[in-house]
């Protein structure tokens, strides 16, 4: 290491400023457990890229309940249902009636600037624009990241524990040595071509489409901003496409009988591919993966930001235990308590799937499988209770009853219909 | 024609003697309405013939309901629950207590010694042996079924109506053109090893085991017969396995935690190919199929034998209406009607299959996802009632109300938890 070299310390070192990380960190700070986040990225990158959109109810309870949801209640919809469309027919699932709970349309990056300004407002140490990130030590007492900072320092943190929440692609999942770690993996057959378009929303609540031609997902971002999605080749070039070809592409497959949806110009389009991957375990030694950096599921189910607020959820508790009870029973079985959700949101997001995209060969057989199950599913009261349970989200659990965001838990655990 | 041919003249013509057209017969004579039903097989093989057994309780009703049911009452049992077994913990669906609806075990083929009795006590005529079967001018209101009697004479019988109940191999399928019929299908990568042994029943319910090395069904059929499968390759050659290895097989994949099979001397074995099938439409003109001739769904969902009883019903409800009214527009729709729930049965047997089964690569994904769908399916009321709604089988639907069985239909309807 150079003149410029620093070393800093910390409880906990935050790998990632995405929505495990600031979650993590948000929440920690409310127990008084300091903690230092970094990200490669700009904080204007993060705060304008859109992502996710889609909050459970744990997700906004969890916001309000500890400071950071005032906008996304404000600014963000509730929805108390969604529709399964389906030759021509929408069938609402009832989400609000079945289980008591919604979800929020709020999209993720504005979630993402509420929990900065947090951070920041009760002086966080955020740092963006990072390079060179390393992780050392994990299987010791004293494990540390090491990392250039914007202005060129070179710094060494060192900490208690390492958070790894830097998504799929980042390094902490790669510091989980081959030898000890399991990667489940499936790749699915489709893509999701995306679209942003300015126009109007086209429906109250998200619209989930099963056509011959595919599956299309009707959302929206904001009041002007709206998202969709058709089901596609994963190689599909979107460049490709014009905007009419999009346009009648999801027209045919989502408009008639009296929907009709509302075009505006594209102003963003993308092709998703579809993937599911759990790690397991969900760390080594002293470092603990949370988000995507642990699990990725497809977006069908809407799954993937709320794991990862519930994975900070889960991990706030066991390093609350641990600091201030010096126990580190939590962080042995935070990995399993957490893997147990990530699992259940795949099988969600694979039923999903499997429900609602048709198979690229057409397959007859399963096309008509799947027009029956979205009969069975949409027409049974216990049919639709049960994919409205898994789409609201599961409690998130307590696992340290003396945890600061207990009560908070336990209160939206509690809601009934 | 030779010297010994024969004309006959009866209402409904029923081709096959199984499930599907001696229920037919049964509950058309109720309203008055004669029938011949003849089939290839001898009476002996028929009534001895061990295949499914589990009665649904939409069927159960319309058995009691229309006189023929003491035996399945006195001689069957009614089972309230079934058991999801999975890593070494059996977790109980609620059936009865869940839907107001239980199943029955009772053996098929005591279903249609019944049904054969009654038939012949009320002067029906029934014919066994039959051979050279053929149908002809079904797109004509004077159809006709050609044979030759077990005693050599060929018949030519004349009739209204022809009730295609031959299974899934025999002629009146293919008495739908090819030009006009769209075969759905698929064939599943899974076979079931069932087996017959001299045991007393190893569970009162039975129990449905997903293991890391496939499915396993402990069923039953009688006090001191066991019926048991375990899922293999369906090429598998079922007399290459001695007792000792179908045991061994059995025990690692169901017992444990107390759970022990109770074993026997294995009286018969056989590999179960599982596939699924839906003819399209189910009839041409005059001939109605019904049972596995017009649908085969793969045994998981039990499903089987009582897709042709309810078949019956609806059929029976259209065919009163032509004779007593006129109208043929129950007979028109009696495919659609049909098929609504053979597709439904295709997708809960899908389902129950897709859950439980293991993929012959390992897929570790997907077994784990199976775990995590086994765990919300039973660990969720609204998942145990969904699963349960499909088990006991759906309503049979009251087409015509002046049906002379409306009334014992809607009774059974109107069950509740």
């Amino acid at each position: 290491m150079n003149a410029e070299h620093r070393r800093l310390r910390t409880r906990v070192a935050v790998i990632g400023a995405g929505p495990a990380g600031l979650m993590l960190s948000h929440l920690l700070s409310l127990s008084g457990i300091d903690s230092v986040v970094i990200d490669l990225r700009e904080r204007a990158d993060i705060e304008t890229t859109v992502r996710a959109g889609i909050l459970e109810q744990g997700t906004v309870d969890l916001m309000t309940g500890t400071g950071v949801g005032e906008r996304a209640l404000s600014e963000g919809q509730c929805h108390g249902g969604i529709g399964i469309r389906s030759r021509g027919e929408t069938r609402r699932i009832d989400l609000s009636g079945l289980t008591g709970r919604s979800v929020h349309l709020y999209p993720q990056h504005e979630v993402l600037k509420d929990l900065i300004a947090a951070r920041l407002a009760a002086g966080g140490d955020l740092r963006f624009g990072v390079s060179g990130v390393s992780v050392h030590d994990v299987t010791t007492d004293t494990p540390s990241v090491r990392f250039t900072d914007a202005d060129g320092t070179r710094v060494e943190l060192s900490c208690a524990v390492v958070a790894g929440c830097d998504g799929s692609r980042g390094v902490s999942r790669s510091a989980v040595p081959e030898s000890v770690r399991t990667d489940y993996f499936r790749a699915y057959e489709h893509g999701w071509f995306g679209i942003l378009t300015e126009a109007p929303p086209s429906s109250d609540e998200l619209v989930y489409t099963h056509s011959e031609r595919g599956f299309a997902l009707i959302s929206s971002r904001t009041p002007s901003v709206q998202r969709m999605y058709f089901q596609c080749d994963p190689a599909e070039d979107a460049q490709a496409w014009s905007d009419d070809r999009i346009w009648t592409e999801l027209r045919t497959r989502v408009n008639g009988n009296g929907f009709e949806l509302r075009e505006g110009p594209i102003i963003q389009r993308g092709v998703i591919p579809m993937r599911s991957r759990v790690l397991a375990p969900m760390g080594h030694g002293r470092l603990l993966l949370a988000g995507d950096a642990a699990h990725v599921v497809p977006p069908t189910g809407a799954k993937g930001l709320n794991l990862a607020v519930a994975d900070a959820a889960v991990l706030c508790q066991a390093l609350e235990r641990f600091f201030h009870r010096g126990s580190a029973d939590l962080l042995a079985a935070y990995g399993r308590t957490a893997a147990d959700r990530a699992w259940r949101a795949q099988h969600f997001s694979w039923w999903m799937t499997s429900m609602l995209h048709t198979a690229a060969d057409g397959d007859p057989f399963g096309l008509r499988r799947q027009l029956a199950e979205i009969d069975q599913v949409t027409g049974s009261r216990a049919g639709r209770t049960f994919l409205a349970e898994a789409y609201t989200g599961w409690p998130i659990p307590v696992t340290d009853p003396a945890s600061a965001i207990a009560d908070v838990i336990t209160a939206s655990a509690s809601r009934t219909p």
